[in-house]
């Protein structure tokens, strides 16, 4: 039996996505073998992140929190040169980073935070869909032409939130697309699934 | 050491794609302790498999042969109803096969039977690639409009063995397209590489 | 769909162990990529397995057949240098093979064809468990100093089938062993579990 | 980009053993998510971490530290009922945590902290060796017959390492052992390498 507070953060690590116990304790032993200085300024970190990270005021994005807590705006909705007319849905923000990294969109994003289960009906209230519904009204009100991506996972979960999207938003008649479904670089036509290839066919080009 | 026979058929196994000395060996006492009647039935068949299959004379899938041997047609390019004119290329004939399980393709097929590596020039000749020229400009003496799908892997082979064909078949000034690349049911936007999700962005639909 | 042979062939390959429809697949059209001679060959040799391939009369290794398909001595029971009193039990030839591989036993194997599940009471009756009997009674009969090791696999069939033995050979009063339990080379103790961790403390040495 | 904070803690994260820059990213988004008094409150534990937990003065176990972050002695080497004599040498707590599950050891333990690789020379002085020496040595001086169980892993790290320490204790004339090796539970005699066998045969009992 580990030590008291060495028991507690195992299992404090355990909670962590994707870690066991057997890699929570290893956590714990790193720590313990890193310098203390690095260990407590690591501390000092997670301990400032509820308070100095909050979440763009437009598209739920992380920010760092500005003068006294002040929402801000994130670096894309900030950025003037960004396209505010196209708004590219994704579930999560590790989704927009990637998005970003191709450098082949230059519209907005909105952070939904999560994902509709087919399951779970009080899912949709659990997510940004109103702030999304009012942002793409207030566009509109500028006579804006607007078009939402919706790019969520094309998993079971991410079609439902994008199915409930799609009938949320189509009385507001603005153009709704989804990304292209197709083969993945290194896949292969052997092991595609039909729908995949289906699709692969429709987008030919 | 294993009796001389024994140890010839591992060694033959070893060659089955896919197949290391060990699974070779097992295949071997799989056969042995198989009913005697089974297993020469088997090697009844593996015997009769050069002489009694062949390859269409048009797209190259595998045929039974006729009479004499006779080259003959398969399924798909002896299918009137099925539109001569699209022809979906692809690298081998699994691929065909999974292609014709979505049952959204009514054209016709070539099957390569391999594909260009980047090292390799001496690829092409391998390939059935004059076939098809030959195939396509038929169709073009018959004023037919063409279309010819490149359905190669989304590999680096196949994506070589695509620009070669598209270069050699430009000329002809014929419709050619390549399967839509994108996301693949099941897969991630997090774990998407930059080049897919820039497809699946253009392929938005 | 493919051509009947093929789609027999691929039926029949998919009853090799571990091999699914797709690799079966992958081995029809290896075949029909191959050198014709060298496919015909591969079919005789399968052939001939039955009728050339019997196994030891005394420990049921795999042999050649002698002259009128006579059931010969295998290679180590044949050897004269190797200690007859010594057997090694097995469940199957490889795992001879692999044992042989060691260099470390110069006794005798004998191969029991199989294993006893925990659920088939059948299982016993087709093993060579009565040729095993009659070969240590012999062996007793001429007032040799009998050692059986069990070399059955440590999982729960191997340990099912290493218990009946002891409990069938126990009135004989010879030396019955079992293969040491322990840690494997490579492995790690943090992940060992532990009735092994407690044989390696037992066998400590 | 992240915000500052956001990117330090990811980068922070990916120094724990086994975490990838995805997985560290999900971690911080896990903790943003978290309730902000439990995530502080983990904060504060990672805090206390190197205050509160030192290791025990005589096998190098994690202990609660006393008084004035006084070192105490961990819980099997306060505990009468064990054999102080037989001293198991593990490389690090984790195995030490998974032998005492079988509860079949009563001795005691010493944690090297680490493994000597055969490439690094410096690495015996890293390792709590000199201490166990000393542990040894106060033994023998009480005239206790000691026995040394060297439980490093099989690995060659592990081995390098019991070999160096059989070395420097061997003039001590004390009895030396290490954990046996041999088959472990599920695995398969096909499969096991040579030295792993050639043991089993030697252990068995």
């Amino acid at each position: 039996m580990y030590p008291k507070l060495i028991q507690e953060l195992i299992e404090d690590f355990t909670h962590f996505p994707g870690i066991g116990p057997r890699q929570a304790a290893r956590f714990v032993f790193y720590l313990l073998k890193e310098d203390k200085m690095r260990v407590q300024n690591l501390a000092e970190k997670i301990k400032r992140l509820h308070e100095e990270i909050g979440f763009c005021k437009q598209c739920f994005a992380s920010v760092t929190l500005g003068e006294g807590k002040l929402q801000m705006l994130c670096r894309s909705c900030a950025d003037a040169k960004r396209d505010s007319r196209v708004i590219m849905v994704v579930e999560k923000e590790a989704d927009l980073q990637n998005i970003e990294k191709t450098h082949s969109f230059n519209g907005m994003y909105h952070v939904l935070n999560g994902v509709i289960s087919p399951l779970d009906s009080s899912g949709p209230a659990k997510l940004h869909i109103k702030e999304l519904l009012m942002r793409v009204k207030n566009l509109l009100a500028e006579k804006k032409q607007v078009e939402m991506i919706l790019a969520t996972n094309p998993t079971t979960e991410g079609d439902t939130t994008a199915l409930y999207l799609e009938r949320t938003f189509s009385p507001l008649k603005i153009k709704i697309t989804r990304l292209g479904r197709g083969l993945t670089t290194g896949s292969e036509l052997e092991y595609s699934d039909p729908e995949t290839i289906k699709n692969a066919f429709i987008n030919r080009r």
